[in-house]
């Protein structure tokens, strides 16, 4: 139409505020949460680090570290009532669950009405602890399973394992799914992260704006990456078919999962941190092909780097997961679980400054009509 | 900061979409459901018409009306888990445990998953007819009364005050509050219709959408309104005192509560509709005075009226609520109950020329920090 009135669809390339969480330079391929490099969060970090990071701005000195973690661990345990819950819900999608949850944690703790910096920071801390122990309890539920009780003496990434099997990880694989949620933990004005400052502005509470969050992640165009590669990997079926594969794919026109990324026009900086972990975890879980299958395609994509198509986080993610049997609708919650800190610290930088944010629609229906009555119709 | 990139800040004046659903002339204080003058539905209209007209685009004729209205009833029973999950909730806020219910709602039903437009209109339709039905159980259950059953034989807004109440309302009193309905039922990028939006953006399903729009409505600077009216009333106290509470409000340059609205520079064209209304049911309920408080308000406002503080729709309904014996933490859900076409509506536009909304922050964070060891921090 040739109204004049210009519409920014999708509200590409513009600029809603200000944000000092991360930082993306997509055209060099680099991102850094809070002013640190993501090279040097993914080499000495722990995830309880980069959360407060993202949460409280800076990284924790060694107190301030044992009371986040002590923190932590004390919001481990579920309200009674919510394993009751997950049971009347037993046969709906683990994302739809976790949503329900984390809702219904709201109604179970008065302190989730407040939206003050304060409540913001404990309910974000709060809810960062819940996330993967819902998931757990929730995956051991519906198998017909008791739910584990969470161990004191495991930090965040290896409690989720042992929560969700109920056997205790190695140290390889429990710090590559710590490793792996670092490297979720934030990325900018993503659509969830978005979503939630939108339900933040109108001075909505945090448990509101997770919820939001979830919502938005769930869509396949958001949180369904690692999902897809774990269908090609498991559709290419062994190394040697992964050349033929890309080949097809590239021929006729369509993407080959994993790789290239709206934001990095070059490799995502992510992805080169979980090579590594991946290959030990799939020699020790007895897979090898797994890795093997994820290289070949890498090396078979090698001659489209040049047009952007490199590895992006997901590309490792999906096979992570294979590895430890979850289930692949547990993909997007896992990634939930990451991205918690930084949705907490984009609400709390959105609640500090707070406005409406309400962007407009141009009128393009019907014009004016006249009321016609039902029987004349 | 002088760094030449443009922040809009709450998107203000950012048109991100056609649409055709509603529009408002916010100079003229007009506004229009898909082409119909506001004032000809409120006159002519029931929800179920307005509600039709929202989802499908076109009033419906008598056999797609009718079709509509089974569809809408046959939908009012809720699973058997969800009275279970509210018993668990009842200490909760009736919109946090709405959200909670909703959510769940797609756990318990298959066809949640469904994101093509016979899906999102299935299940808008279902969710329209299901907000009212829990919000009334809800209530009955944190009283420790047994849920009233629906009664097919009442329309969506006299089912909603009987399941309430378990007492069939007047015919006066029905048409209010579907009058009432009709008139928030949709309006425009209002922040929970677009953080909707956002969430269908990523392709996710109408109930997270919806799950979305219920934590954004839930923030007082949305939905919150209805009950400061409410709490004005109450403090005014009786009609001789609103001349004085209004001197002492201005003089403080403080608001007074449903007068003045974002975007009308006039007068709402929805506040005149419920005038009458409110003080026929007023008359009939016992307390005139609540009306004659209103109304004194609304003469002491008058000066103001060349200000643009002309009344809004939010400042008749709060007393209709109240004269119904509703308790003020349900206003903000019984919004949702209107809104839901709209929402429902907006959804499906969105869907049908979908893409993903993600629009920018600009880094002002500390710039490059290199790692420190945990004991040297």
């Amino acid at each position: 139409m040739s109204d004049g009135v210009k519409i920014n669809r999708g509200l590409k390339g513009i600029y809603f505020e200000r944000s000092a969480v991360s930082e993306i330079d997509g055209a060099a391929g680099r991102l850094s949460y809070r002013g640190y490099d993501i090279d040097d969060l993914a080499e000495h970090g722990s995830f309880e680090e980069v959360a407060y990071l993202l949460i409280h701005g800076d990284l924790p000195k060694a107190e301030q570290l044992a009371e986040f973690d002590s923190e932590l661990k004390a919001a481990r345990e579920l309200p009674k009532e919510i394993h009751g819950i997950m049971r009347a819900l037993k046969a709906g999608h683990p994302m739809d669950v976790l949503r329900t949850v984390v809702s219904a944690l709201a109604t179970l703790d008065p302190g989730s009405r407040e939206t003050d910096e304060a409540g913001f920071v404990r309910n974000g801390t709060r809810l960062t602890a819940q996330l993967p122990v819902v998931i757990a309890a929730y995956e051991r539920i519906r198998n017909g399973l008791e739910p584990v009780m969470p161990d004191p003496s495991l930090d965040h990434a290896a409690n989720w394992l042992w929560m969700l099997s109920g056997k205790r990880p190695s140290a390889d694989a429990a710090r590559l799914a710590d490793l792996d949620l670092i490297l979720h933990a934030e990325h900018g004005s993503n659509a969830s992260s978005f979503a939630a400052r939108v339900t933040v502005g109108t001075e909505a509470n945090l448990h509101g704006a997770v919820v939001t969050a979830l919502s938005t992640l769930a869509g396949p165009a958001h949180g369904g990456a690692a999902e897809d590669v774990m269908r090609m990997v498991r559709e290419i079926g062994s190394p040697d078919r992964a050349a033929d594969y890309v080949k097809v794919r590239r021929a006729n026109r369509k993407p080959v999962s994993g790789f290239g990324h709206r934001v990095y026009r070059t490799e995502d900086p992510r992805a080169k941190h979980m090579r590594a972990g991946v290959e030990r975890l799939s020699r020790e879980m007895g897979r090898p092909e797994w890795y093997e299958i994820l290289q070949a395609v890498v090396e078979a994509m090698k001659p489209y780097a040049r047009h952007g198509l490199n590895v992006n986080v997901d590309f490792y993610s999906g096979v992570i997961y294979q590895l430890h049997g979850i289930p692949m609708d547990l993909y997007v919650p896992i990634f939930s679980i990451g991205r918690m800190p930084g949705w907490v610290a984009q609400c709390l930088e959105q609640a500090r400054q707070n406005i409406l944010i309400r962007p407009l629609t141009h009128y393009n229906g019907p014009g004016p009509r006249a009321w016609v009555p039902l029987n004349e119709r």
